[in-house]
């Protein structure tokens, strides 16, 4: 259940409602590919900066380890401890990205596992059925990511079957939740945007799914290749014809300025690899920029990373030592990184509701822009 | 200062008052080797797992990021902020076992740097210098590790030298502790005994250190490849000829059991990687003996690692969620480990203080001993 409370000008802030507690959007989801986040965050660190939805990935945890072994340990919440929402993805964008040999057909895709090359069939069902047995809170339809660029008429062709994946998959989630040994019998599905950077296949495509009674609306496709503007230019055409009576989730996407802009344009919900994966490369986020630790005007720093900061490392350690800590190799300049950027980005989200709330988010993102580009660390 | 609160047997347990606040002995030094845990632990988390003192290591901190830095930075506990007691050993262990082309003098050892291969120079001065430095709240006299085993006429010479360079050391260490820069006026210095598995040889240097007045003294050079029994004989025969009114440290060891039959013997101090070390590759200690969490027999198993068990791991997470960590190669399964392994170690000397405090250390040993062989994991 969404509640819009606030709209300024395009941008909205809303809670929504689930089984796992109530989510306040806009919102960054962090991301536990395997059901953990990478850099050695546990879910206990998750609840000290700030986190309200971990993502993990169906097709990583379906592969390895998984899913029935999860279902068996009593799902995602209960298997890495953590109760509040969790959302995974379809494995859709994981299998064509990741995954080798893949054949596309109406029924759904085979596929080699990219861990030990095994032949795999994952279809609209199967995805449901795997995203059914980790329980997470919420599901994401079954999708085709097409290439980028692509051109019109294969985009147009696999927006038409995406179509199709996403009636049977909400058909697939309704009997699954309605079977009596299902461990998350609410679980949610929100459908996925696709067409490419072709505005008018996105339009008509967000009409269709309009549709569909579901509990939300993710734009996939993007952050694959096109410019920022094209990116903004397509959130901007296509976010009008989704419902606003639902959250609006932008997958993978990305860089501070890149939320902030999308927010700008309506968008509720996100995910994006960018904080851990920063921080396991020595870069820190802050309210001025991007840091990189490894540099050798940190050597002997005794200021945290950002001055003010309320994260676990910015209370207690030094931009000389977590720089000490990088050059030894020892993981635990990565991890402090980590839980540094990840609070980074949960609060400036804290940030972000506050300021579409009390209506002066125009102001704020004019301002957070403008000190986002005073670093210049390379 | 040491005040011996209770002996039972030749087993004792004291009191260790130092700047950086008192040592319940016995203790298990928690190794952090350049100023952080291994496994992506901070000492925010040491904190939680009942840790006392920490070591780091001369050699490390002076070839990597270099003493000179961590002094300008305040010194150690500042650097790595915490604010419990710190002992650094002298370097001299690893120039011997980690440095290449070294070359042994009556000054000191010329050896080439593991890292850059640059060409160093370390004495007894240049130890004292760097541990200075970093401000440890215990320093190492500088010592010569013999390779074992060695010709009695070698240990002889070897030995005469180590006297020679302890005299050395507390004098310089005595000259930095009056430097007016220096950051730990109260540095202690600590003499190591040496002599291979010589106990006449062992016997007559611990005499003649235990006549300096030295703040504690250390067994060195075990643990090199000799058997158990060996070892166990040549601190019950050493023991005794170091004075009672100061902590004893044996280096480097061990095992559980070993340290229970070292306690046995009148040990103080610990220090070992095991805990660390077997936490990264998988294995967990407890009070029935070491599990492989790799072991596909875990793979569903719900149950903390060991039960009752009130280090952080074992109060939130699952042997099956750890194996998938470690299986998905999460670095947040070893992190996981390592706490609990240092919590089962810490935890240990809390035990053996009790029964020694007591008066039923025997009663205790036995039983740990019969619990630590219950389980056989491979």
């Amino acid at each position: 259940m969404y509640r819009l409370i606030q709209q300024d000008g395009h941008a909205k802030s809303g809670e929504f409602e689930t089984v796992h507690g109530t989510i306040q959007t806009p919102v960054f989801m962090n991301v536990g590919t395997v059901a953990a986040i990478k850099g050695a965050v546990s879910t206990i660190d998750l609840n000290n900066i700030e986190t309200q939805v971990q993502l993990s990935n169906t097709y990583h945890l379906h592969v390895r380890t998984g899913d029935q072994i999860i279902k068996k340990m009593g799902g995602l919440h209960k298997f890495m401890v953590w109760d509040k929402p969790i959302l995974t993805d379809s494995g859709g964008f994981q299998v064509f990205s990741l995954a080798k040999l893949r054949k596309i057909q109406e029924e759904g895709v085979y596929f080699n596992s990219h861990i030990d090359g095994r032949k795999i069939f994952m279809g609209p069902e199967e995805s449901m059925q795997i995203q059914s047995n980790l329980a997470s809170t919420i599901a994401m339809a079954f999708d085709e990511c097409p290439p980028h660029p692509a051109e019109k008429a294969y985009i147009q062709n696999s927006v038409d079957r995406t179509t199709r994946w996403l009636i049977r998959s909400k058909k697939e989630m309704d009997r699954l939740n309605n079977l009596h040994d299902t461990t998350n019998k609410n679980q949610m599905l929100f459908g996925i945007n696709q067409g490419g950077t072709y505005e008018d296949v996105r339009i008509e495509h967000a009409k269709v799914i309009s549709e569909m009674d579901l509990d939300g609306y993710a734009i996939g496709g993007l952050a694959v290749g096109e410019s920022h503007d094209e990116m903004y230019r397509i959130i901007e055409e296509t976010v009008p014809y989704l419902p606003l009576s639902k959250p609006v989730y932008l997958m993978g996407v990305g860089t501070p300025a890149n939320i902030l802009e999308a927010v700008d344009r309506g968008v509720d919900f996100f995910d994006c690899v960018y904080p851990s994966r920063n921080g396991r490369h020595g870069h820190a986020y802050t309210g001025l920029g991007k840091m990189n630790l490894y540099n050798a005007k940190y050597e002997l720093d005794d200021k945290p990373i950002e001055e003010g900061c309320s994260c676990p490392t910015c209370q207690t350690y030094s931009r000389a030592y977590i720089r000490h800590l990088l050059k030894a190799k020892e993981l635990l300049g990565m991890r402090l990184l980590v839980l540094h950027n990840l609070y980074f980005y949960n609060h400036m989200m804290k940030e972000i509701r506050e300021a579409i709330r009390s209506k002066r988010y125009k102001q704020y993102k004019k301002q957070k822009l403008e000190g986002l580009m005073q670093y210049n660390d390379k």
